[in-house]
């Protein structure tokens, strides 16, 4: 098992500029970072275990049941759990795609079959046909929507009559939504009112893109079908949700505006347009994406390294599987970040010519 | 698997007086605390994945090579990696002990011989007896030191015996020293010494309990073993470790003065003193303790229920593997907690005679 190269190591390098993590450009809203600093005297205590009032916010916020939401330590340890809960001997998996879902699944000894989508076809997953690949002996499909890396979204219908061939088949359903909430219609996208219909759905939420709080770490699981989200408590460590994020989460879903998603939406849209068009004018070829980020491809060489070289780190994504050097994902951020950043790269351009 | 009924819950019961945990009765260190209220506004980006800063400290601290630390999202996170990665066919764990043992275990399939610790021997470890049963097909063993739920400690030299003879016979050894920094005498029992001797040497420690932190979870394990940290490392996710809880663990380390655990430990040896006696006068049957809790045995029936009424929360121990009903576990606090938890428990005496 090769290492990822995850974005977000600021640690380890010299870093102006961070757009290899693809966090919501406005920050953490307010309201968060008061109740965390007000909240502080109280993490001396065991947190929670259930998440009870987060669960119950968040339940009345998804128009779902408290007991088909499941929290986790960030988005990815509940890939990891969900693994292990459904311990599946075959399991599909698009790729390019998030390379955390390999990484769990290796873990396994299961049978991965990769769904390739190609870069002539703008990295776009042919839904249908995916669908059809769905077998009896298929026990785990996975759908991240919208794609990390490339930001391509399935419509809800869609992913809809994905979840309808997994349970005819028997498999499972995770459709990874992290950054369905940063797109500009969610509802668009999201499946998250299918998980009725269809118990065989799983969807997976982060507050860590949508509020900006990567290093408190906190996700969810929505499922309809209770006897695997219990089958993931029982197997886990009973207090793996902290304080502070428990905290953090009921303050983003019960006192942070509506307003403060809107303005996040509309700046990623336009800032989106403005990052495309700029991009392509310097000759990258930038894939068409519905998420807060890009993935393009440069013709210039180790653009990573020259770009931590002008002190701004971007996304080397030649370890995902099915794509090769070469191929890069930034974030979309505000307009003067933006700005600093295209700088940067074109300075870049100019030395390495 | 049966659900086990840990302490601190005191999210779902009426509580006025936690005594099922055993954080330190000091609280939080103002350091600590200082250093999270002061860092909010950076806990939007990724935890560092290495949590390189608080490795270097704390390798410092202990006198070890950093390399030979591992973090995690508390230490019960770490028990549930290390038995993973281990993977043991056969694994020895005196009982009664921490009931997260056995669950890991569980969840494996590993063959758990117990080692069953007998009232009439005050719930004593027989070490000599436990080293010799250590066999070549032995895999994993497990010390809990002091042990939990009745606070009886091994001396180092005891411990290290234990790991040479699993280091000959090929198992790995975990020793839980989550308590041992709040014994009177840390260093009469802690073998974080032995790491560079024995490579099979595991030793688990948390900030949880030592800097009264539960909420932030933050545990750590030391070993010499590099090849199993990094099989821990690598099947599990990335970030596992919030910023907070790194912030905390490095101020922690750094900020707090040697000052407050030396003050920690002190109150503790003496408020378990007086209230082994107080306890003891009341009819209650108290097991000796080296650490900051005490196990005693109940003549009176229902003894949680009844003291829940009054407010306070103790730890009914019933779901110990090796006890049945009518142990209890509390723990050592200030002066002022303690009359107060005393007289809850005499007034129940009254009402319930």
């Amino acid at each position: 098992m090769t290492e990822v190269r995850h974005g977000g190591d600021i640690y380890r390098n010299p870093v102006r500029l961070d757009y290899s993590v693809n966090c919501n450009p406005l920050g953490m809203p307010d309201p968060v970072k008061e109740a965390l600093r007000s909240s502080v005297e109280s993490w001396a205590v065991y947190p929670d275990r259930y998440c009870d009032e987060l669960r119950e916010k968040l339940a009345e916020k998804l128009e779902v049941k408290k007991e088909w939401i499941l929290c986790g330590n960030g988005a990815a340890e509940l890939i990891y759990d969900l693994v292990a809960a459904v311990r599946p001997r075959k399991a599909r998996v698009p790729v390019p795609s998030f390379t955390e879902y390999e990484a769990a699944l290796s873990r396994t000894g299961c049978a991965v079959f990769y769904e390739k989508t190609r870069k002539e076809e703008r990295f776009r997953l042919d839904i249908g046909n995916y669908r059809k690949k769905i077998s009896d002996d298929t026990d785990l499909v996975i759908l991240c929507n919208p794609n990390n890396p490339n930001g391509f979204a399935v419509n809800e219908w869609d992913v809809r009559e994905l979840a309808d061939r997994c349970r005819k088949k028997g498999a499972v359903l995770l459709v990874d939504e992290c950054f369905a909430e940063l797109t500009e219609k969610p509802q668009q996208y999201s499946v998250i009112s299918a998980c009725g219909k269809y118990p065989n759905l799983v969807v997976l939420r982060a507050f860590t893109k949508t509020f900006a709080m990567a290093g408190l770490r906190l996700g969810y699981l929505v499922t309809s079908d209770r006897n695997l989200l219990e089958k993931i408590r029982r197997y886990r460590q009973p207090w793996n949700v902290s304080v502070p994020a428990q905290v953090a989460g009921i303050a983003a879903v019960s006192d942070v505006s509506e307003d403060y998603l809107k303005k996040s939406r509309e700046l990623i849209a336009a800032e989106r347009i403005y990052l495309t068009e700029k991009l392509a004018a310097m000759g990258f070829h930038v894939f068409p994406s519905a998420a807060n980020y890009l993935l393009f491809e440069s013709p210039v060489p180790e653009l990573y390294e020259k770009c931590l070289k002008g002190g701004l780190l971007i996304r080397d994504c030649s370890d995902y599987q099915g794509l090769v050097g070469g191929f890069y994902r930034i974030s979309v951020r505000t307009r003067r970040e933006n700005e600093e950043m295209l700088e940067i790269i074109r300075k870049t351009l100019e030395t390495y010519p």
